[in-house]
């Protein structure tokens, strides 16, 4: 048995390190597995490489996934799906998003080593084109397996190429057709519970002293990516009473945002604020000029549709106070919005009971990234979720996971999937 | 005398028509009078061919300044000098600066018409350089006559071209070298009281329905150009808890700069507060990052050195107080500053007397913005200043100057050469 874990822990140790050497980013630090680039494609093929000495059978789908089986006895019952994402922010860490697909080949290969026999198919899926922030479309691969990517998707343009989604993915050998006729290559009725392993994003595990914990939901939001203040540009020298200043405007409501999300804080309910852009016109503004533009993006997550609604209404209210306040007008531009989505309630418990079982607290967690899982639970498929510790946050190359928090939520994995399929 | 009057607004309106004409930005709209470029050479050219007409003496000075003199009966005498700047911000308006030339020209000119001697010289002076947003450096033209621009001017490079001031002004004709060894072609001993006529940089006076109004003081400031805050980039799905959000921080910082100058402006104590550049970084930020990194201008003035030590000190508490409630580390960069220039009272109270005598309201009037007689009063020069309304503010295109608002600004100064000549 001490073997088996040695050896175990051997193997995922090589793939997370073949891994990073194949998708380092020497000018940047971290690595990056860029979406229908060569960085994911490099990591489909190396998880496909593993797959393949585990005997799973492969498949890819029209948007690119990669699907290694364990066929279970009975080929006909739903299948258990374990999977996340293969590509990376620009230097970002070697785990967020990985880290659930080699843990689902680990699951197999100790499940292997006890001499277990599935009942039912068990699929590890490499998911592609998670990272919105390279198309700035959320759920690519997910959604494209599924029949739910919308052909708007398509005509996206990559941040760095400048190239279509369309473009890259008959590149990297997909077919954008088939995302336009809405091909499902999974049928939800053919899945009996899809699982995800994922780093968490943040310090919070670390910081409570978790090894694991179990995700409850991702969180649903509402985004405005570019609102526009208009203000009126003026001379250094303008008085206060004649000033209509768009980036005092903007500071007025990102504080005000602030307030709010700290009122929430203390009353213990959960969301999240984000203000990721945040400037003046840089082609207009100056030392001496008062701002008569400003721009922001806003994110704002929550994990109750109720909640969500009480959160864009409190925005709207600020807006129009900050419009009469500073004499600006506010142009919201384009909304972007994502359902709440709850882990299945039995899968959560059943994960908790297998950790409880091995001596493991495992916390239930609200964290307010995104994740594949949402695409499946929208396409109506219980999803349960495992998170590891990440003492430095995601998406820097400072990332990082214990390779023995990583065996533990694997374990958790593996018991999960000897029980209940 | 109406014929007189008359023939005056014809000159005045034609060498505006022509300056407008000459200078006109297309692209922008308004006129851009770039700092030693076609723009500010083509208004020194047409002033020059302007006060040829009216038999004036020309020079030019080692910064290309343009000296017009009437000479007087006794050349021994400290002159008058009645100046302004004859360069614009890109797209600005056609009067701010290049007003207070003509207006030296008309004043003459009406002297001349009427018969009138000087026992000294009146020089009008075109003056250069005086827009900061060119080089990012203040009285380029005026502190260089008067051998009081710093040799480290010469190294500024223009905003738009890369070039060096140097190097600008070698193009133009002048002589950086003697920059260099500070050469001063003004004496201030040679000179009784330099006289600005300027329009208002914003709409008070047509605010209070006044056409012009005396200038009593000219602010001093300090400015940080620019301010860097570090915070931490974090996923979208950091905690509250784990944030040390830059931009937040600069919104915590303006908005408590703001609350300071509502404060000031209730208790009717004379300030300004300007943040023009205000932002997060274009290569990293992004909708789903909260933000490590935010920058951001201040430009504070006032109009007592007393006012400027206590808005300083609450000012760097307030970062102090930003730090320490963010998480964040806040690098000032490099501080300028400039003293506080009162105009002279005695000159102030002979302009007032004159504008009284002809029955016109020319109120005291506290002006944010900086000017070239700023740079005079520096070198010991004393000042007289007279605002003319502008109904739109300034540095823009839809700068509005009424043109018996001029005449009757320009009266005033004609009337105050005939006695104090």
């Amino acid at each position: 048995m001490l073997e088996t874990v040695f050896s175990l822990r051997q193997q995922a140790n090589q793939l997370f390190d073949q891994l990073r050497e194949g998708s380092v980013d020497s000018a940047r630090g971290g690595v990056t597995r860029d979406t229908y680039g060569p960085g994911e494609q490099f990591a489909h093929e190396l998880m496909a490489h593993a797959a393949r000495e585990l005997g799973l059978e492969l498949r890819t789908d029209h948007v690119l996934n990669t699907y290694m089986t364990w066929p279970g006895r009975d080929r006909s019952k739903p299948a258990i799906v374990i999977g996340s994402h293969l590509d990376s922010v620009p230097a970002g860490g070697n785990y967020d998003g990985a880290a659930g697909v080699v843990a689902g080949l680990i699951a197999i290969s100790a499940l292997q080593q006890q001499g277990f026999s599935p009942e039912r198919d068990i699929t590890v899926m490499g998911i592609r084109a998670e990272e919105s922030m390279w198309f700035g479309y959320s759920y690519v691969g997910s959604r494209g397996a599924l029949g739910m990517l919308k052909p708007e998707a398509l005509d996206k343009r990559r941040i760095d190429t400048g190239r279509t989604l369309a473009d890259h993915l008959s590149s990297a050998g997909g077919d954008p057709e088939a995302v336009r006729r809405g091909d499902a290559f999974l049928k939800p009725d053919n899945i009996a519970a899809f699982l995800e392993l994922h780093i968490e994003q943040a310090p919070s595990m670390a910081y409570d002293g978790h090894a694991i914990a179990i995700g409850k939901a991702i969180p649903g939001n509402f985004r405005y990516p570019k609102v526009q203040i208009r203000g009126e540009y003026g001379h250094v020298g303008l008085p206060r009473r004649f000033r209509r200043d768009a980036a005092l405007a903007g500071a007025d409501l990102f504080t005000a945002l602030d307030r709010i999300w700290s009122q929430w804080d203390s009353a213990g309910r959960p969301m999240a604020c984000t203000i990721g852009e945040f400037h003046t016109d840089p082609d207009r503004h100056g030392l001496t000029i008062v701002s008569g533009d400003f721009s922001f993006s806003l994110d704002v997550r929550a994990y109750d549709p109720a909640d969500l609604h009480e959160l864009e209404a409190a925005f709207l209210e600020e807006v129009r106070a900050t419009e009469a306040r500073r004499g600006v007008s506010i142009r919201l531009g384009a909304r972007a919005s994502a359902p709440v989505a709850k882990a299945d309630p039995t899968l959560s418990t059943q994960l908790e009971d297998c950790a409880r079982a091995m001596g493991l607290p495992a916390p239930g967690l609200l964290s307010p990234a995104s994740h594949d899982a949402a695409a499946f639970c929208a396409a109506g498929v219980p999803y349960g979720f495992i998170f590891v510790r990440n003492r430095n946050g995601s998406h820097h190359p400072d990332e990082h996971m214990d390779i023995d928090d990583f065996l533990k939520a694997t374990a958790v994995l593996s018991t999960w999937l000897k029980k209940h399929t």
